[in-house]
C-alpha cells in the first residue's frame, strides 16, 4: 500500500467512525415525540437488526414516497401547473394566436375561473404546449431556470423551500439505514428530476413519474431525443404499483402518500406478509400549511383516509406530529 | 459511542482498508494486455481523477450494458427463447389442443425447422403463452426454477455459467470506481431480474428491458399485479435510448453492446461532448465460443460494426482481447 492509499484508508475510517457516532443523535428532530415517531423508529430498528425476526436485507429495503402534498406543498395549485402557466405567459409573445384561443387566452389574461371552467382538456392542452416538442435536456433547463426564481403565492418563498423538513429528515434517516429511497410522482418525471438530487438527495434514476412518449432520431449525425405530445406512462392511482414493478421490480417495504391517488401504492405495500410500513400524511394544519382532505380539488384525501383508518396504516397528523414543517421556520 | 458501535466502526474501517488494498491488483485479469484493455483502464482512471479535465462526478458515472451476446452467450438461440420452449413442453399436458396447434405442436414435437419457418408471429405466440397471465412473482419463480437446472446444448453448463468472465470483471471494476451499472436488455426485464443480482451484482432496479402491460387489481382485499398479453416497452433499437431516458434520466458515459439492436444506444452514448466510452463486442472466437456477425440470425452485427469502425468506438475482438471467456476455463 502506498502512503497515499494508506492516508485515504485512514481518512475513510475516520469518516466512517464519525458517521457511526452521528447516528446516536435524534434522526427526526422535526417530528414531535409520540406514537407516530416511535412507530417509524421502531420499524427502522426492527428491519435493520439482524437478530430481529422482522430483519430485511439491505437490498430489499425499498422506500417509496409520493411527491405533491407528501414531500412538498401542493396548495393552492400543483407546482407543476404553476410552471405550465408561467411557460404559457412566457411563450405568449411568440404565439399571437393564443390571445383569443382558449385555454391560452384565459391563462394570459390571468382569468383563473375561465381556465378552471375549461376543465381537464384545457389542462392537457396547456401541459402539452409547454412540456413537449423539445429534448429532455431543454425541458430540464426550463424547469431549473423557473424553479430558481418562481415564488409561492402565499409563502413568497421558492418552491424548493416548501419541501417538508420532517420528510427530508425521514428520507435521510432511511438512507442512513440502508434504504433506497424513491419518489413516485404523479407529475411529469423530468419536472422532479431537474432538482430532486439537490433538494431531496434522490437522484434522477430514483424518480418515477408520468412520462411523455419520447422519440429517438439522428439528424446530421447527431442523435436526439424529442418529447412528443402523447402521454406514455401515467403514474397515478393503479398506475403507481404498475410503475413500481416496471421501474424497481421489487415490492417496497415502506411507502408514504397523502391522497387518494396514492391509495393503490399504499395498498400494494401494505398487502404483503412480512415487515412493512405504510404512512399517510393528513394535512391538518391550516395555520402553518393548509388543512384539507375529503372535498379538496387538489390532493383529495377521502377513500385512502378510510382505508388507512381500517387498515394498519400510520396516519401522520401534520398539526400534531410535526414540530416544524419547513426548514425556514425557527426551531423550538 | 457504545462498545458495540466502536467495534462495528473498527470492523468497517478494517474492511475499507482491505478493499483499498485489493484495488492495487489487476482489476481485469481475464482481459489480455493490449490497446483495448489499456483504453478501458485509461478511461476509468481519467473520469475518476479529480485533477483530470475528463473527471466525471460519481453521480454521473452511468454505465449501460446490453445483455444477450454482451454479457452472456446468445447462440445458438437466445436463452429466453430456450426458456419459452421449455415452458411450452412443460405446459403441454394441460393444453391438449396444442398437440395439433401451430406453433405449439412444432415445439412439442421438437420440430425446430417448422417452428422457425412460422416466423415472428409464432415466436410472439409462444412468448405470450409462457410469459403472461400470471403475477410478476410467479413468473420470477418459473425463471428461477428453470435457470437452476437447464443446460446449454453445446457446453452442457448452466446458462448462468455462460456469462462472460471479462464482463463480470468489467462490471465490478466500474462499480469499484463509483459507476452505477445497468443492464439494458432486449428481452423481458423480469427474465433477467430473476437472477441478475446473484450473477452480475446488478440489482433488479438497474435492469431495464422489454415489458408486458401489467394490470393492478384487488380481489378479496388482496392487491395483485397481472402480466397481460401485450407488450408495453420495447427495449430494442431506437427504444433503448428512449428507455434509458425514461428509467435513468441521465445519459450514460459508458456503454457496451454487441449487435445492431444496440446501435442507437451506443450512438446515444457516443454522440455527446465530454468523457465517454463506447464498446462493441465482436464474436470472433469459434473455438471457445462462437464466431458470427453480419449474416447471423441471432445477434446480427452489421451496421453497428460499420459505425464502430468509422466512429471512435472500441471494438473488442473476443479471440484477441479475452484471455479467458468463462469462469470455468482454467486460468493461464
Amino acid at each position: 500500500m502506498t502512503i497515499r492509499r494508506s492516508l485515504t484508508c485512514v481518512l475513510i475510517a475516520v469518516a466512517v467512525c464519525a458517521s457511526v457516532r452521528a447516528q446516536t443523535a435524534d434522526p427526526l428532530p422535526s417530528w414531535n415525540n409520540g406514537p407516530v415517531k416511535e412507530k417509524i423508529v421502531a420499524f427502522v430498528r426492527a428491519v435493520t437488526n439482524a437478530n430481529n425476526p422482522r430483519f430485511v436485507q439491505p437490498a430489499e429495503r425499498i422506500a417509496v414516497f409520493e411527491h405533491d402534498g407528501t414531500l412538498w406543498v401542493e396548495q393552492p395549485m400543483y407546482t407543476q401547473l404553476q410552471f405550465a402557466l408561467a411557460r404559457v405567459r412566457a411563450l405568449a409573445p411568440s404565439h399571437p394566436a393564443w390571445k383569443t384561443q382558449m385555454p391560452f387566452s384565459a391563462v394570459i389574461d390571468g382569468d383563473d375561473k375561465a381556465f378552471e371552467a375549461a376543465g381537464e382538456k384545457a389542462l392537457g392542452d396547456v401541459v402539452v404546449a409547454t412540456h413537449t416538442g423539445m429534448t429532455p435536456d431543454e425541458f430540464t433547463q426550463l424547469v431549473v431556470d423557473w424553479i430558481a426564481s418562481a415564488r409561492h403565492p402565499r409563502f413568497n418563498r421558492l418552491y424548493t423551500d416548501l419541501v417538508y423538513q420532517p420528510m427530508i429528515e425521514l428520507l435521510t434517516y432511511l438512507r442512513t439505514n440502508g434504504f433506497k429511497t424513491y419518489i413516485v410522482a404523479g407529475g411529469t418525471v423530468e419536472f422532479v428530476r431537474a432538482w430532486s438530487e439537490r433538494v431531496y438527495g434522490v437522484p434522477p434514476e430514483q424518480i418515477i413519474g408520468t412520462a411523455f412518449v419520447t422519440k429517438y432520431s439522428v439528424s446530421s449525425g447527431r442523435p436526439t431525443l424529442t418529447r412528443e405530445p402523447d402521454v406514455d406512462v401515467v403514474d397515478d392511482g393503479p398506475g403507481r404499483p404498475v410503475a413500481i414493478q416496471q421501474f424497481i421490480g421489487r415490492r417496497p417495504i415502506f411507502a408514504f402518500g397523502s391522497s387518494d391517488g396514492d391509495q393503490q401504492m399504499l395498498e400494494w405495500t401494505a398487502g404483503q406478509t412480512g415487515a412493512r410500513f405504510v404512512g399517510l400524511l393528513h394535512h391538518t394544519d391550516g395555520v402553518r400549511e393548509y388543512a384539507y382532505d375529503r372535498t379538496s380539488n387538489v390532493g383529495r384525501l377521502d377513500k385512502a383516509l378510510d382505508e388507512a383508518t381500517s387498515g394498519n396504516w400510520t396516519i401522520v397528523d401534520m398539526k400534531r406530529d410535526w414540530g416544524r414543517i419547513f426548514a425556514f421556520e425557527p426551531t423550538n
